[in-house]
């Protein structure tokens, strides 16, 4: 038996299986933003004299009724349809007969496509610097919280210095806002208007790119056809990498917590809802949640390598190939929203083991401290350091266990109005209002 | 409103979601390779005295009426029930009460699932063998076939010497029977046995863990229990590792055809049923099969990284993380298996263009054939060099279009029967026959 | 014999061998960094108390003094010095004994090498960002000059629609305009001061770290100390990350310009000094350095993942894990660099082949235009298919082969004054000025 | 001034700087399986009549002395020469005249560089093999000295059950003998004769390719001529995968013993000669040298990565791409001799805490026994887990601590035996004797 032939399934339905595959389930994503550029570009036809505008007034209210069928969840991609683009240029063709038609002219399903993974990504892209905010104020709540909860600070995972839990929640906020700025990059690379790239080459039709930018909200074109064509790849490829930077975060925040939260730290209590147990070893609660967010998260850091991988060495133009960068992009953006939100309940639920720092173990973490005392008092700091090793090497030294440390950013001055105030510049940079207010016009609401 | 609470989902149902996951899905390829891990643990308790002959019965019976279920498609886990292994003991108890809880003695999840993985890796890649072994026949028919029919042989993508399909053919047959090597590797790792080393630290009961080895029809046994546990993520990329080889040979071939099909090249046709068209465009046979067959197997070589990502730096011991490496391998062999199986119906049904050297265009590929034919005739290699270069420079140069390429492996001796024996020798190496042999005769079967 | 003690080398120098590594060569890239540092902190300590201003005007005389030497190529790391931090230090402390060890207070060598780290990859991002304007301005340069020079466009390989060479130049110009945004954040997050952070806990001195932000030119500070640790590995990472995406880029126009360079297209012809032949093999012109620059721009791809592989799973504060992150950042900016100057050069010297598509065999390239000419003329667009259509299987069609083409980003309309502002307003969006005048102001010069 | 010609480098320089970058430093790793190469072709020769018995004489008197230099360390490739090929050539045609250019007959410098790529990697990859043995000696060794040195046992990095220093060493002994299945598997890859495979499309002269497989020891040839070519990258991409699995292995226990080294675990001292401290804070021995070891083994396993990506997408047939692999491939080699080599050192020194569990905060770990011994005391296990329980709750519990696993692999019956056994059979499966007298005879040593 061939191999081809096992199962008795048809040639044409393995063929059709195999180049569809998940393609009609990452379609449903794209849904809305496909009525939108057709929204966009309809309204362009007719200032160009390609629609009347009885026609457009048609296609708009269909079109409408489209989104409205969409956002109700009734849209489907019907058996035999290849893509959402046809599915909704069927349904405009039902309705309206051959003016559903026109709505094609002057466009490819490549730049069509284009414009719909644009759409999509700057929309979720801003759902996910959504999140990500709420995460970076539950963060700064609880760092101010426990600004004065002390923790060890350890480097080389050797007990180092004093910490705080302020500076702990404190410092993966302020990572969150640097992260924002990759967010924002891949936002501004998405905000870039495609349509009227035709499959790559343009249109021969007098086309108004400036007023599809305009309709759709973006920020500016795409402006060379053959370059529209080619930053399929890259708007993914940023996008994940903005999806990658976070889940870095993420993850990291994830094994310190699995770390504190063993008995050997003993720095933290995780909610029983985020914990498994075993009623013979009561001490045991298992991070699991920690855990799989964690492993979560890492395995995001492996997508912006899927896309380099499927478009490395492909020559310039539209290849078939670009069709699975869909299956890369759209479940990452559920999976990046979902950890956000577990981390964020995380955060809000952990609690904090009150002071670590009296427990005797962790007196030497004071020892700089106590030189640095000295030095301020006036000692030079040799002799400091020689006076405070041989308290150490005598049992006589004693923690100064009241910090004073003053600079920005340290213990005694967490900085999280400065961090905050970044983060705030961050979210102002991605102009999303402007997106909004366009999308909102477009379906002729009130914004 | 908080991140965490929108969409009105419960807490413990968010936390549900993300913990299982596609867990269950996954779980659902291990069943049959879970029930055969209880049919051997549970003939190895009552070697040791914790089962009865009756309970062993008893047990069995059951055991086997579920396998059957698994085939016929019935088995499912049921709502509420956490994994394949709760269900499996879930229904046996149903059926025995507490002979069915017996069968937990002596194991811990944690081996559970490693011996299901361990039994379906092997299963697995052995279906990849297979696949590859079918792949691999047709490319040396094609090759014998096509043995006098030439091509154009590029070094830097320039015409440099003459090559013949026999040879293109043949070459990724070789590559595929030395990709064979590593999924040997990878066999061979999956071929251990873990059971008994329970959630990585063993059992104070006297398990006989070389008797389950045996049964299980495995080469030998994952032997240190704490190894055992490690052995989870090694197995895992070692597959996918070999799955990736597999892939980047398949990749390379469809990257050839998707060039050689270019009217540029115009070396070969692929059928219709491989390609779309245009019917304005007479000439354009978009290769949208061999671009998603390269776009598929090139994202499949990212897997070990993601495997790599997830495991990367965790300390030894069980995580929760593993959990997640299940949704890395499973997909990963129903899609070699399919790309393998598009594979063997394109290379079935491509046509290769006949007479392409004799475009005078391609003349020069054969000046180095020219220089040797004097060389061997006794003229001194600088001088035959000289002469053939001056027939070129002085138009009079004539192509010598019969070739006598003799020695192994080159146009006019394919050596495909030694390519064929290191194919059959890496299939035997394998040791597929113990594991089939082993199994049958858990499930009580005539082999 | 045992592995460890093969080669009769001793224990201790196998271990510093390990140990430092590349890490003095590496340190070198630092060196005139740690200087401007030093003579920030100096500036802060002395505004504090912790210095005189005598000392302070001793220590920055001493430190311009390492300056020059560093600029002249005269700074080394003796042997048995650990590092340039500490070459420094004893440099300082040789010509001023202990003022020369004062400059140490407040510092660690943690945050030493953080603000090393931060300057020098801020400083040779601005480097790139310069190279990434020489290539674009090529690329513009070249594009106007080729906008009337045809080009078959291609879709899935196959010959689609007429393009120009002022597209492809364009196309690529317009793509390193979007690369310098994902190059202007990682300049953005490397532009972030520190220095204060000590070895990630702070000091209780009571440092300025506001003066030293402004000192040092930086756009604001790493504000919570924990979290100016765990910017390593961030930095890096961001860094890699855009000189992978301007990789990405040129390795797509190396592949383009191997494949235009083959017989088979015989697009383009590149300078003999790009390419080597064989002179019996007259036709043969290996694009060699292309191919590197492809393998090279491809490799840098891979950088960012290793960073990914050094730091996943480290839990925060310092690890000595972080120093190889070095090797891989520094030689990537040489790297880069080195492409970008033979991208200029090839760019410079590639010739375009005239006249193109009057090759009958691209007639059917015309055929969209066709269709739509009589579209525009009024006829329905169905008919006009049928139509050409007809026209072709008939043979009598005619390619129009002026076109129309008017819209932006199109064939007749390139629009790279459109692109060339996106390039301008990115190269401003840097604030490399800031950066500049802080330097020239701390060396004392006039700016 | 343009980018290209800043620093007045001439641009034939700044071309030849690039093309060649690291690749002659690269080609002194070949020099001596270059010989090997041109004596094994040489002697093929002699038999098919193309060089006569005394020129074969004096090559082979001439290639000994070669050889004998490169051991020396006194072969250099010199200015103007492009590799180590036409170096060795050049040396041949100094001493012998025209002789020295006939040993050129019949090959390219295609199968040139990939027959010394297979020797020099087969030999990388045993000398790699060996020193992995040795590691596992140790470990081995380690393991037997420490069986009852009991050490908590983690899952979720949580207290669990009881585990040993005998374990723990012996899971990474059993590590590395799986890893040593994937170092097989690449040797044997390696371990293909490409000789005669010329440019990737044979020669058309009558060369004898059995003989030269045999003569130098290969297990098989690379049959198909352009399968030979293929090879190229694949054979790296498996040794680096190898090498990578090893390192994965590495880089794990070295994250223990970075864990097991904190203050907060306390399981083992490390020598000092591998860590740094601070004489103020006594308690710290930063554990620098297993950091470093963990950072170089994890970067490491980019590899695999980083020849997946210059390969990707290039169609078949040699591009100058591949030189690049040779700088990626001959520095790991080292890398990981050197990581083996401190891991062995590292294991030689660390010193167990013994009496780990008499500290009553493990006291727990035992339950999971306790409850055991009852239920092969007879009792039901839901009575006994009860009765523990009960124990656990009024504070009788009392932990068992002399246990009594005894299964295969478990504390009280480590199977080192086991495990040595599958070690051997892995080393034995390389074959590398076969390689290694054919060596010896080409070099006209007694072996």
């Amino acid at each position: 038996m061939k191999l081809w032939q096992k199962e008795g399934v048809s040639t044409s339905d393995r063929i059709e299986r195999f180049t569809v595959g998940r393609d009609r389930e990452m379609d449903l994503y794209l849904a809305p933003f496909d009525v939108l550029g057709n929204l966009a570009h309809a309204q362009m036809l007719e200032t160009i004299g390609l629609l009347t505008n009885d026609e457009l007034t048609a296609l708009e209210t269909e079109l409408k009724t489209i989104y409205q069928q969409i956002l109700a969840g009734e849209f489907i991609i019907e058996e035999g349809v290849e893509d959402v683009h046809s599915q909704v240029e069927l349904m405009l063709t039902r309705a309206l007969g051959d003016t559903g038609k026109k709505i094609h002219a002057g466009r490819s399903r490549n730049d069509q496509v284009l414009v719909d993974l644009k759409l999509f990504t700057r929309d979720q892209l801003w759902h996910v610097a959504e999140a990500v905010q709420q995460v970076f104020d539950r963060l700064i709540n609880r760092s101010e919280q426990h600004k004065n909860d002390l923790l060890p600070g350890y480097t080389h995972l050797q007990i180092a210095m004093p910490s705080s839990f302020g500076l702990w929640f404190g410092a993966y906020a302020e990572a969150l806002a640097d992260d924002m700025l990759t967010l924002q990059t891949a936002y501004r690379l998405a905000n870039r208007n495609p349509l009227g790239s035709g499959a790559g080459y343009g249109s021969s039709f007098p086309l108004n790119r400036t007023l599809t930018t305009e309709l759709l909200g973006f920020e500016g074109m795409n402006v060379n056809v053959v370059y529209a064509q080619m930053s399929r790849g890259k708007t993914e490829q940023t996008a994940l990498t903005a999806i990658a930077a976070i889940a870095a975060t993420i993850s990291r925040m994830a094994m310190d917590i699995c770390l504190y939260n063993s008995q050997n730290f003993g720095f933290l209590t995780l909610p029983d809802a985020l914990t498994t147990g075993s009623s013979i070893m009561p001490h045991k609660k298992n991070p699991d949640v920690a855990e799989l967010l964690r492993a979560k998260t890492n395995r995001l850091k492996a997508l912006p390598m899927e896309v380099t991988l499927v478009m490395s060495n492909l020559p310039s133009g539209y290849h078939r190939d670009m069709q699975i960068l869909k299956e890369i992009l759209m479940p990452a953006f559920d999976e990046i929203l979902d950890c956000l939100s577990i981390t964020d309940f995380m955060l809000e639920h952990l609690q904090v083991k009150p002071n670590l720092l009296d427990d005797p173990k962790y007196d030497l973490l004071f020892s700089v401290e106590r030189v640095n005392e000295l030095v301020l008092q006036g000692v030079p700091f040799r002799e400091a350091y020689r006076t405070i090793g041989k308290e150490i090497a005598e049992h006589t030294y004693q923690p100064p266990r009241d910090l004073h440390h003053s600079h920005e950013g340290s213990l005694g001055n967490l900085g999280n109005d400065l961090i905050r105030q970044q983060m705030n510049q961050a979210m102002a940079g991605f102009g999303a209002e402007r997106a909004r207010v366009a999308v909102e016009r477009l379906l002729g609401r009130n914004s």
